[in-house]
């Protein structure tokens, strides 16, 4: 998907929703557990009630991979699943992958193009030419690891050179040379929203993902107010607060609400 | 494993070789394509040539991950291999993953529980939260990004701070306070041994993972001088030069010839 069409469905949803599917066996409904495959089943149902308010979906590996081929498989489902039935919505494998040259770029086939998702989040620490091959994927968008949400974050991304930059500076600067805003986002740590304005300097121009809006305690407001540029170029994570709203026959319903109140809450701040 | 078992392993092979298990079916003797799993088959026949000279095998995920459920099924035959026929080899997942604390937990779960690896690779760049939860899994590793043998190597690793301290000094200073060197252990590029002086200097009783003796370019007498400790502290890894010595039937054969060579070489220089 090309950032024409991507901002074509912002415009039409009138959101900047991802929902992210952290999907845990062990938190799924128990009435889900008699399907065939339970994860694949609830992802369906929360993609069915969620899609019309959603234009991404994020699916973080390691909750399919705990699972080993089983959890694979419903990885795989989910993905044909949104591709067949809803090509419009932007894909993110939240991979976190990155490895020497030759090995990114079997992360890269695996994800963009075998498993078909339009994006994979990629971490930064090897540097370039473990990024490239995923960048050089057509059509395709690497998400390379910026500042993220979580306390760890404090560890290495705030040392600061001899200049003064911080790495995470660092990284998106040297980022933007490796690709370009049709290819390149960048995670963002949203319970940073402070930061925003000055990853903005940065990254002026590229779709940031902001985890941690909701379980993770990040400000909506925050984040649209210092992130937001133009034609957008955000897309706002929500993975536990909405996928797990409701426990009861009805989860799908619940979290297709839960939703449409983010998607109402974006589209007022939009415009 | 513990380190004492690692330790005896390699005192009774003298030994310090990894054989990286980067299978790629495309690289494989033609015949064995005419196997059910011929990934798995060739991961066989190499680990029963090469394992009385080999303390350590690495499969590299991307290899498997690239081929979907057929390649993570590969991946599960070959460490129950190696777990069943060889319970004194330490297996090494080399995933490079790492991920905000519940999701790096999923992680730690699918690879050295699930799997049964005695050990993973984890990336430095999200911090301790994101590192923990590997570290918390009793008689299983975690081997760190330190300094790594690409090119890539050079875009961050090396920055320095106000004080003059590079990154990946920092990584290793602050993670030998996550962990120890029963539990932690450190990636550490060959091509740079002029480096690994310095690295003992952040990390002086941590056994080092070194990648890249062979295809990568790396000495192997370099490593050994700079990088050894009194037991030893070093795991050395050879993939592409070991697995795809030979072409013909007897590619098992040639890959043992090689790994015996290594074994040799590596054995004068320990002793």
């Amino acid at each position: 998907m090309n950032r024409q069409e991507l901002i074509a469905q912002i415009k039409a949803k009138k959101s900047l929703l991802c929902v992210g599917l952290d999907t845990d066996i062990n938190k799924i409904p128990t009435h889900l557990l008699d399907c065939a495959d339970p994860v694949f089943e609830f992802n369906k149902e929360i993609i069915d009630a969620t899609h019309p308010f959603t234009v991404a979906y994020k699916p973080n590996t390691a909750f399919y991979e705990s699972r080993g081929l089983e959890g694979w498989q419903s990885l795989e489902r989910s993905i044909e699943y949104l591709n067949s039935e809803y090509p419009e919505v932007f894909t993110i494998a939240d991979a976190k992958r990155g490895d020497i040259g030759n090995t990114s770029k079997m992360y890269a086939e695996a994800f963009l193009n075998q498993l078909d998702f339009d994006s994979v989040t990629v971490a930064p620490y090897m540097g370039e030419d473990s990024v490239k091959p995923f960048l050089e994927i057509q059509d395709k968008w690497t998400i390379l690891l910026g500042l993220t949400s979580n306390k760890g974050a404090f560890d290495f991304q705030f040392i600061k050179d001899e200049k003064g930059k911080m790495l995470h500076q660092e990284v998106l600067d040297v980022a933007c040379t490796w690709g370009n805003d049709e290819n390149l986002m960048f995670v963002t740590g949203a319970t940073k929203a402070d930061q925003l304005q000055n990853i903005r300097k940065h990254a002026p121009s590229h779709f940031l993902l902001v985890p941690g809006v909701g379980a993770q305690g990040g400000s909506l407001e925050e984040v649209m107010k210092n992130g937001m540029i133009e034609d957008f170029g955000l897309l706002i994570n929500s993975s536990r607060g909405i996928i797990y709203a409701g426990q009861g026959d009805n989860f799908a319903e619940v979290a297709g609400n839960k939703a449409q109140e983010l998607q109402a809450q974006m589209a007022d701040l939009m415009y």
